[in-house]
C-alpha cells in the first residue's frame, strides 16, 4: 500500500516554502501549434541547486527538527542532485553535512557541494560509498537522508505538482521521469488529489528500464550493472521499497531510447532556452507516444527535473543534428 | 553626433510594451560569490523569437504605421534573429514580409521564419541578398526594416535598458556584445539617461573586431570576409553611421577571444540554466577584465542578447570541459 498522503504534501510545503523558489511555468508556442495540443514545463531546473531534489531533502530534515530528531551531522550518499540538495538544506539549517560519493563524482558537481559546505568523503566505488553511509548512519545525532526512498523525501518532492497546481490548474496529464521514483510518487499523490481524473504517467530510460521490469513482474527488480544513458538523473538500479506501491497505481509508463532523449533534449533546450537534463527531457518521447491515442487536444504538464548536466554529457547531446526534424513530423 | 535620444527609447517603449514581454532578470549566488560581486543578467534569450531583435523591428514597423507609412509588406535581409524578428512583428501587424536570405541559413532558422508566415527569398550568397532586399525596397508600399542602422530600430533596443532599470535599478556598470551596435547605442542612451554615474561597456569577439579598429581609427572599418566566431550574432562586417557615433560615446570596449567566449557560454548554461547564446555569453570575458580594475564590489548588469543556437555551434561550444576551471580562478 502507498505510505503517503496528500496530507505529508500539504504538511511539507509548509514546512519548505519559505526555503524554495516558487519555480516558472513555461510554454513554446511554436511546439503548442506544432502538436496541436497544450504542453505546459514546470521548470524544477530553476529550483535552488538546480534540481527538484532540494524539496524532498528539506522536508526529511526540517521534520526531524520538528520531532527533536535533526541532531549535529545529516549524511547523505550521491554523486548527483541530491549530494548538492542535502549540502544546501545542511547549511540553510545550520547542521553539519557529509555526502559519501564515489570518486569518478563530477569536478563541478563537487564543487558546488563543497560550496555549500558540505564535506565531501570520497570512495573507489558507488558500493564502498553506499557501505560508509550505512556504517555512519549508526551514529548518535546523525541524520541519513535518502535520495528517495523515504516517506518525507516523496511527500517533499510532491509539493512540486501541488505548486505547479496553483499556476495551471487542472491538467490531463501529467509526465514525470522514473529514477528511484520519488518524484514521481509524489507527484502522483499530489495530482490524483487535486483532480482525480488527471492522467500520472511514469518515464524511464530503455537502457535503464527497471521500475518497468519490476511493473511488468510485481517484484522490484535491479538493474545488474550502471546503465550508460544520457538520463542519468533516473540511472538508479532500482526503485525503492516505499516508492514502488505508488509506481504500480500510474496511470501509464513509458521506456524511451537514447536517440528520442537527445532528440528531446536538443529540441526543449532550443524552444524553451532553458538547460534542461536529459533526464528531463525524455518524457517528451512519452507525451508524443500518448498524444497519439488521444482524440481531442489535451493540456499535459511536463515536470522538468532538473539543470545540471556535464561537459561529456552536453557534448554526447549535441553530437548530431536533432534540430532538423522538426516535432511536427512526429505526431 | 548620436542620433537617438531617451525620449525616443521612452516613445519606443510605450509602442512595443503590449507586443514584447518583459523579460526575467537572472542571478547566480554562486558566480557572485566566486567573484565578490554582483552580476545580473537580463534575460533577452526568454524575448519572444528568442533575442532582443523584436523590439527594435516591432517600434520601427509600430512608427511607420503611426507615420501612415507600413504599407502591405516589409522586407529585410538577415539569415539570424533579426529574420524571425522581422517575420514575427510583421504577422503581429498583419503585412506580408519577405526575408532574403543566403542558402547557408540553418534550417530550424528558416523553419521558425517560415512558421511566423514569412517568404523566405534565399540566393547564393549574403552580398546577393543583399542587393535583391536594396532592390526590393524602391517598389512602393515595401517598408525596409534593417538590423541595426536606423533611428528607429536603436530606439527600440534602448527599451532593453529601460525595462532593466525598473527591475534592478541604478548599476555601476552594463555590458552589451557589438554586432552592427544597435543593442549597445540603445542601451547607452537610456544607460546614461537613467543614471549618468553608470558606465556602458562594448564586447565583440577578436575575431570580427571590426568596432574596436573603427574606434581605434575614428572611421568605420569593415571587416574583408566574414569571421568564423561562435558569437555569430557580433559577426557583422561593419557598424553603421547610425550606430557609430553612439558607440565612440561609450566608456569601454574589450575584444573576447573564442576560448574566452566557449568558457562563459559554458558556465552561463551551467550556472543560470539557460540555453544563451554565446554572442551573450562573450560580455563576461570583458565583465571579468573590468572588475580587475574595480577596488570596490560592483553591480553589474549583463544584457543576454538571446538564446538561438544552431547544433553546429552546440556541438563545438560543449567540445572541451571548461567546467574544470571554476570562475572563482579568473578574478
Amino acid at each position: 500500500m502507498p505510505n503517503v498522503t496528500f496530507a505529508d504534501v500539504q504538511s511539507a510545503e509548509k514546512r519548505i516554502s519559505r526555503y524554495i523558489k516558487n519555480t516558472p511555468i513555461l510554454e513554446s508556442q511554436l511546439l503548442n501549434s506544432w502538436l496541436g495540443h497544450e504542453i505546459l514545463f514546470k521548470a524544477e531546473c530553476f529550483q535552488t541547486t538546480g534540481a527538484f531534489k532540494l524539496r524532498g531533502a528539506l522536508n526529511m530534515m526540517l521534520k526531524a527538527k520538528d520531532d527533536s530528531k535533526l541532531g549535529a551531522q545529516v549524511i547523505a550518499s550521491s554523486s548527483g542532485n541530491h549530494a548538492q540538495a542535502v549540502a544546501y538544506a545542511a547549511k540553510v539549517l545550520g547542521v553539519k553535512a557529509t555526502i559519501y560519493s564515489a570518486q569518478n563524482i563530477s569536478k563541478v558537481k563537487a564543487a558546488a557541494t563543497q560550496y555549500y559546505g558540505a564535506t565531501l568523503d570520497l570512495s573507489a566505488t558507488r558500493k564502498e560509498a553506499d557501505e560508509k553511509v550505512a556504517a555512519a548512519a549508526k551514529k548518535a545525532g546523525v541524520l541519513w537522508t535518502p535520495p528517495f526512498n523515504h516517506k518525507d523525501i516523496i511527500a517533499g518532492q510532491g509539493t512540486v505538482m501541488l505548486e505547479a497546481h496553483k499556476q495551471v490548474g487542472d491538467v490531463n496529464a501529467v509526465f514525470a521521469p522514473v529514477g528511484g521514483g520519488g518524484l514521481v510518487s509524489g507527484t502522483l499523490v499530489s495530482a490524483k488529489a487535486l483532480n482525480p481524473t488527471a492522467k500520472v504517467i511514469g518515464v524511464e530510460p530503455l537502457l535503464a528500464n527497471d521500475a518497468a521490469e519490476s511493473l511488468r513482474s510485481g517484484i522490484i527488480q535491479s538493474l545488474s550493472a550502471q546503465p550508460n544513458t544520457l538520463a542519468d538523473g533516473a540511472a538508479t538500479l532500482q526503485v525503492g521499497r516505499e516508492t514502488f506501491p505508488h509506481l504500480q497505481s500510474l496511470d501509464g509508463f513509458y521506456e524511451i531510447d537514447e536517440e528520442k532523449i537527445a532528440y528531446w533534449t536538443q529540441w526543449l533546450q532550443h524552444l524553451l532556452k532553458v538547460h534542461v537534463e536529459p533526464t528531463s527531457a525524455m518524457s517528451m518521447g512519452a507525451v508524443i507516444e500518448w498524444l497519439k491515442s488521444q482524440s481531442e487536444p489535451q493540456k499535459v504538464l511536463v515536470v522538468l527535473s532538473g539543470g545540471n548536466i556535464d561537459q561529456q554529457k552536453m557534448s554526447q547531446i549535441w553530437n548530431d543534428d536533432h534540430l532538423l526534424n522538426v516535432p511536427s513530423m512526429l505526431i
